[in-house]
């Protein structure tokens, strides 16, 4: 059942940057509302935004033997998922092994658990995005597996899969929806670039998307 | 059953603001330490502090279409103020709402929700108080009402109340007892003027306030 | 049943402070993977890294005149834990009081409640690891307890333990183990600098601690 | 700041019975989907279903003075109402507070906060629905206020308000709505019972309630 | 994107019951200590026990239009499986939806959100796991899907997986793995029961599963 | 660092079996309102009311390998204790365990995490406090301790404490102090049933307890 998956395909890289650019709200807008993980994923420092392939890890509770595995299948460009197998929220992740992912050029970690060495990964500039921040530490006991699909705080995620991450929370994109994700993204930009500023000068959604209408028809009163 | 009240009166303008300036705490201890907002509604980045007449808005969960509607009421110097109808987390409000808002002089938004798009909120310097930070968005489906008193994070709040939040959390400030309110938080500021600095010298607040015999009095023992 | 234990042992100075430096994680290593505080204990702002010996409150809920009477037995170089006799968030601390410990040679506050006023908390360079920030105020009408042993956040604390906290959360030691498990995290921390720079020249986890036959031993595949 | 108010009117015996007997889910949609305190307010044995004027407790952080004070308010077929200034969970109300409400004909008590004495309680046929059961006692020091408007829960409540309570939770009702509300809530009742037969009877919601079309024009697929 | 899907393959039945008799935590550790949904899915009454083919929704927050397509596709023996695209806990589901789901055979509703008519839903004899008890009522007004995979309380659920669930809470089996996870569950059961009645006896499982020497090899002392 | 230590001082058995009478909320009370676990132990099924000696368990999360070896520590009266050394939910304890422990005498389990078997372990008349009901399964890789002091629910629990549950929670008696404790709880116990006779027959605490003078001296206004 204790399984490492090697060969797994990405999305382009380019498409995966671009998705990055655009960011959790609108990537998750643009697949028809769906993918972020829950809210309860916080980055542990502001203003990171990345985009990344996901290599994933399921752990038990309270181990982190399985994350030394998964970094040797890192390739540039990557993004650690770690869910546990049962609720858990002790320090699986600190410094030394920001320090061996980011060698291999991983972009930042999304863990369903706790992270530790925050100020360290914070100079380091590697972002995580986690349930806590906990000092506790784990033991190398039981294995897991590497690259199976996981449910990470309540997304389904495949090895491979496009993980978007900001000061917003964490998204995820099937690879195989990732170029047509980011075409409807890019739309989508464009289109909200012209109404920022035409709110922005002081008309009302009401008229721009002209809602008086329909807000009428369902009832709505003015007294 | 969903109505928008349009006239609403809001407290004295020199009496928000400097209520503001007096800040949540010395505000809700001059009312009796009452008003205070739950304390899960945190501010999504640090040091803004402000107050406002809150336009109200009930909304269902995960349906944003009131707060267009509630824009239109904004006056400059308002705060919006959002209470869904059943416990939510959902991203209601963005940088294009914001963008809308900050238009008409709107001053923040406090919402028992989610809020998105926090990176541009920042650098738009428009502050939000709220439940939690969720990029999953929201449909328009379902009215809501505007202006009517609302249950907010454990408060009552009415349209035209006044808002004063900071660093410290949410209180709400009915608009006819603001400038009374004010007088008294007015009084407390100057008396702990006097007491910070003899607590910095090193003075001790069981001497200060003279609670050695009451402590006695009461049976505490020194071992 | 409320005392005041007035002669409270310290730990040595310099054992204190280079706790403090080896920070949360790597002591709670030292001890054994032990003391580390509840994980939703969080500094109310970034950077702080501090040791010092407990002064601990035993207080009611919503009650703050035990601080009063502890700030009294503070010594320079000592941090105060708060913990309620029942689960509270109220705010029982702010910057009066902060004020006064400062003065007095205190380096910050653990409370397993709310704290408030944190702009100026953080102005003064007070820190304080809490539960919750909470505006909200407190009575003095019940007595409770200075320097008796208590629960805070899932730890027993004793006075005169000597208290870790930084970004990662809090730790206590004890006392007479302080000498210990400082010798043992400084083996530690020389160790893991080698660590880091074979990590960070890329080297694997896997090969430096020698993990691949016990994998395989486990039952690991790779597919 | 700490009242007693003494003249409370109440709703209409028979009004306030048949609601109860209408229970909480219908009385909460007879009201327009409005009045259900939290889901966390679950009662501490099942079956009860109870309906009654409210004598509302603002009492502070484990300090039940005030519950004394309430029961001398009390008149037949009234219901306890207790809301803490600040979120707590300490045991405010056990089997002696029970005897002496009931002895005065009070149906039961709404507590945001924790009960104790579940055993006695559930042989007395005294029901409670509380955020808690906790042993945890608390002290009588500080006053509060009795039938003052309180936030419970989530809702607002005044002296003299229609509490209903079942197993799925408690509700409020107006005082001056309670007709109003029971007559829709009648209505409901009629309409659902012929519903339910015909349920029972194989036919579809979709077809009862003539749901295809609207479903077909707002695009569902069927594959 | 809204889709009802039509045709779905169900495990066979007697597959099926069987897995329902051996329970939540034989099927479970059967199938590699996995499927198990978060552990806050509570029954909302003792003793029911059952197992049946998923037939699933994902619906909005505070939408329960979905249902009412998804109870047309259920066959008898099937169980409802909800999950809302965002967190939610209003009462989606209530005696009417009961009467109609059991009219077609329907064995049970698991949901990650809330339910009412707890009472009626007892004495029917209709078995719900869920999130939350809230008489919170719904709109229909946003389509959702049905028979698509969700990801309910933490686990994937496709249509046609089985469900089993009983007072230790909901566990997920995939359909095609029914009959092994069945085979393995039985070898557990038949051992176990020959385990139970030596350590009924007054065996230890120490010595049973012949642990002595492991736990000494890994150092455990006894003082 | 892993031990078990076997040769635990218990207290009399008589005091134990009468502060199970007493129950919780008495015998809490009779330490002066201390010793309470957290109030999220909840008993798995209404009823049980025991009193025993602490056989404590500190286990890693997710592992329950050194429950095995704490039954062989157990006499008849025991009660287990099982903390584990990070927040966890997983199913620890089932039936299989259950039938051991009791086979040795042992009144029941308290567990900060979950259990499963409920409906197994009802049957059997063995009672249990835990944090969740969980059917996930744990591991047998990782030592722990028996015996030594652990924190459980927020109270510290040394092997040989006497621990009393009923349908309040759980509270902690030092053993040492059992005897003095009883006493209290006992005078306790005599002076409740005068007061639950007047009560009873509609006196009131007000008067009983003479705290209208002090009430009016507070400042307590009936209007």
């Amino acid at each position: 059942m204790a399984v490492v998956v090697q060969n797994v395909a990405r999305a382009d890289r380019e498409v995966i940057d671009a998705l990055g650019r655009a960011g959790v709200a609108t990537v998750h807008e643009a697949q028809g509302r769906s993918g972020c993980l829950q809210s309860y994923m916080r980055p542990i420092y502001p203003g990171a935004q990345i985009a990344g392939s996901a290599v994933t890890i399921s752990a038990p509770p309270g181990d982190n033997w399985m994350v030394h595995v998964a970094i040797e299948q890192l390739q540039a460009g990557d993004v650690l998922v770690l869910a546990p197998t049962s609720p858990c929220d002790t320090g699986y992740f600190g410094d030394l092994l920001a320090t061996s992912a980011q060698a291999r050029g991983c972009r930042g970690l999304i863990i369903d658990a706790g992270c530790r060495d925050v100020r360290d990964l914070t100079q380091m500039g590697f972002p995580v995005w986690s349930k806590a921040v906990s000092a506790q530490g784990t033991v190398k006991e039981t294995l897991g597996s590497v690259n199976v699909p996981v449910i990470c705080a309540g997304q389904s995620i495949a090895a491979g899969d496009v993980i978007v991450a900001d000061d917003d929370g964490v998204a995820v994109v099937r690879r195989d929806e990732a170029a047509a994700v980011l075409a409807r993204a890019e739309v989508r930009l464009a289109a909200e670039e012209a109404k920022r500023q035409r709110l922005a000068a002081g008309e009302l959604g009401l008229d721009i998307y002209d809602m008086r209408g329909r807000l009428a028809e369902k009832g709505l009163k003015y007294v």
